[in-house]
């Protein structure tokens, strides 16, 4: 390596280009086989992604990249860095550490061990046969104890887990956010289950066109201000939104001829993601810093989207026109109060993905808790489909008939992702912060909602938050923005009031 | 290295399939780009390309493939190799040996020359002004002819370019070829041009339903054995044929709302490059040998797709009756003579890609004289134009009225693809020898079209020549399978036959 300084930023700066532009390259692959990937193609195809994958791994954490990184970590050379590039190395150091500190056998294992994992969980979760994924998940419950040996640990072992996903993140936190929200959402649940004002969902059942359907999310979309210039919407099984740099951020849903919400929600759901990379800054262009903060705050976006803004009154105040415009057949005469109250329809249920936006928060509790006492030494992998159980009729009053429907339903945990889960409640929770932050600084809020101007909604986060992509943590980002650290309360307030109205409680 | 045979062997298969790997990723992005991508993507698009297949051509001619090379062509390695490994080491050779000849700086200049020179040649292209396009000409010309010093020749400098696309071929028999071929189009143009029996083609330009046109398209590449599990067909300014192994091979198409035959001969012209590319053995997936063995030999497969048998007289006496299905009131009471006749229209033109099925050897001819003439030191860039005037002239009859619509035309001298033209025309003589093998194999040809039954035909090609890939030279697959080298007289007698009928001479 040269050891001159400009000489040696320059060729990091061409290593993590090259870096970045195979990853790139492998997700627009991914993209293509779950779109339109002819069915013959798989094979070939998995083998051209694992090699791109393995190559942009490798690269991560190779011996020039540690090399790059103590250079630019001695002093002298790291104080001529500029801000985007400091950013850049400890986005680097995070991802080299994370795999370096693991014994590289040991690591090969893992993988190994994983990929298998996968396709036995599929198995074990269409057959509802926990025991056939128990020997794996033990195995991988295990290995993930030495990493965090290995990586260390100061307070909760499973702090170290939560890190990597939402960094700065801790059992601390979450274990007083978590409770105090779990008791305010069991209780709110129950009003809801004894109320006897249940809404009727029967108008959203009705056979409603694909193509309409596609129509709707796009008019829907555009008023979100995702941008079709650098974006297109395809059909998948599974929705998901992608990035390959801000002027190409694609998002998948899926219709159901039968349901109006399935489509409509994902789309807004999978936008809410997309606005958020779309509107990362033009400087952090092919940089490892292109991409979103952290799960949770990109979830926070995809929720405000959906939820925050799509299921609320003030929302289809306006677009319920619109709505019938599409649909007059199926909406004739259906009132913004019956529409409302219709998509916000809560119940108890199995499934976290199916769960509205009431229970959704119990369901990852349940993953949280579970999680953290594995890692502690509270839980042993065999007793986990009691512990589900035991949690599911405490949270949500119901109980899985087998493990298909219960502790087997994610594909999380066999890919060893545990930590991950609680970002998804931390979205939820963000995003009634950032609601709060925004009503407080535009007060115009709830009347450019009214006139269906979503615009300078958007611009408002892009300003706060999507511009920064990976610069500022999911902690500098809500400090700055809603002033204060992670929150629950405004969260409860939201579903409460929300709720309230919904259920007339 | 490892110096055990069996470690470094199986060393450089990986070392080659993630050259392979990589180099299929940059089609897949290549092939978004073109079909959905949106339109904000192209600059990070264009990045991300350019280092995909920097890296894989890096590879192909890095110092470790330059030492696998060495090691396997030591005769007691190169035994014990099997016949693929040593048609791939072969391949690797002449790929290597083309870049590394030429000094690393020369090379270097050439290529941003020639990045250079396309743009430029657009603009020239497009004010029709080759001042401002010989320069680079000039230069690109220059370049080749000392890359030829350093490739080396026998016979004809121009030789040298000539194997690079077609291995085998010489100006000697290109002349013997091209010669005959052109005195026998030259008279049958005339006889063409002073019958009174003109074919009529207004029927096919009345409007026809785009999405009506593709579903007519679809219908035929079923029949014709293109596999849409392992393919599929979108829509492109330029269409196109590109593969990424054997289970994913996509063709795109044009649609004019004004012209049924456009979009449907030029599907089925990229499907036939398609089936070859579908049906090459499964032994060679992966490799440097999936591809079509030369571009004559894939340009034979899509020209006999296109004109033998789409432009037939058999072929429609059964397929009339679909496209009249499909095109009720266009097609209204047409007979299958008028039809016939119609998309088999002849005539002088001065654009290549536009021409027909008679002229478009002429068209070709042209650029080889012209370009044997560049290196042989018997033309200059700056007489190209009246040079090119001159054989318009003598061999269509027609002259340019500018550059634009004269030597400005192709693409292909901007990026230096000097000996690639002849390939077109080898093409279509290519395909008149296997049709001519064919018939005497498969007595039941023409009955087999007759019937709409395409599957036979196309089996037959495939076993004798699309499951070969790169495994066998034009010169082999042709000896094996027509019995004799190269031979225009087919080409003739075909053509000959085609027009004496068409325009009743």
């Amino acid at each position: 390596m040269a050891r001159d300084f400009q000489g040696t930023l320059q060729s990091f700066q061409q290593y993590l280009r090259k870096m970045q532009d195979i990853s790139d390259a492998s997700s627009v692959l991914y993209w293509d086989a779950r779109t339109g990937m002819p069915k013959k193609g798989v094979d070939r195809r998995s083998q051209v992604i694992a090699t791109l994958s393995a190559e942009a791994f490798r690269m991560s954490i190779s011996d020039e990249m540690g090399n790059y990184i103590a250079y630019f970590l001695e002093p002298e050379n790291n104080e001529k860095l500029d801000d985007i590039m400091r950013a850049v190395l400890a986005e680097c150091k995070k991802e080299y550490d994370r795999s370096r500190k693991i014994p590289a056998d040991t690591f090969e294992e893992y993988v190994r061990l994983t990929a298998k994992a996968e396709s036995v969980w599929e198995d074990a979760k269409d057959t509802a046969d926990f025991s056939m994924f128990r020997p794996y998940l033990e195995q991988i419950v295990q290995m993930n104890a030495e990493f965090i040996e290995y990586w260390g640990y100061t307070g909760n072992k499973y702090d170290t887990l939560l890190e990597y996903y939402e960094p700065g993140m801790t059992v601390e936190k979450l274990d007083r956010i978590f409770g105090d929200l779990r008791k305010e959402l069991v209780s709110l649940l129950q009003r809801v289950k004894e109320s006897p004002h249940k809404p009727r969902t029967k108008i959203f059942e009705q056979y409603f066109d694909p193509a309409k359907q596609r129509e709707f999310s796009i008019y829907i979309l555009k008023k979100m201000g995702y941008d079709f210039h650098a974006g297109r919407i395809d059909e998948t099984v599974h929705p998901f939104e992608i990035s390959f740099g801000p002027g190409d951020v694609r998002i998948t849903t899926k219709y159901l001829p039968n349901d109006f919400r399935s489509a409509l929600f994902s789309s807004m759901h999978e936008g809410g993601h997309a606005l958020y990379e779309q509107n990362i800054s033009e400087r952090l262009i092919g940089t490892i810093l292109c991409s979103g903060t952290s799960m949770g705050i990109h979830e926070s976006q995809s929720r405000f989207w959906e939820n925050i803004v799509g299921r609320s009154k003030t929302f289809w105040s306006h677009f319920l026109k619109a709505a019938i415009e599409h649909f007059p057949e199926q909406f004739r005469g259906v009132t913004l109060e019956e529409f409302y109250r219709g998509i916000n329809e809560a119940r108890e249920s199995l499934i976290r993905i199916e769960a509205d936006e009431l229970t959704y928060n119990l369901h990852i509790m349940i993953r949280y808790e579970i999680e953290k006492a594995l890692f502690n030494g509270d839980l042993q992998v065999k007793d986990l489909p009691l512990a589900w159980a035991e949690k599911m009729r405490e949270y949500l009053g119901v109980e899985p008939q087998h493990d298909g429907e219960g502790c087997l339903q994610d594909v999380h945990w066999s890919g060893g992702s545990f930590g991950y889960f609680p970002s998804y409640a931390l979205g939820n929770i963000y995003s009634a912060q950032f609601l709060h932050a925004m009503k407080k600084e535009m007060p115009a809020y709830d009347s450019y909602v009214a006139d269906g101007r979503l615009i300078p909604i958007k611009d408002w986060l892009a300003g706060n938050i999507y511009q920064y992509g990976k610069m500022q943590t999911p902690e500098e980002i809500l400090r700055r923005v809603a002033g204060e650290e992670v929150n629950g309360k405004y969260l409860v307030d939201y579903l409460t009031a929300k709720y309230t109205d919904v259920y007339q409680l």
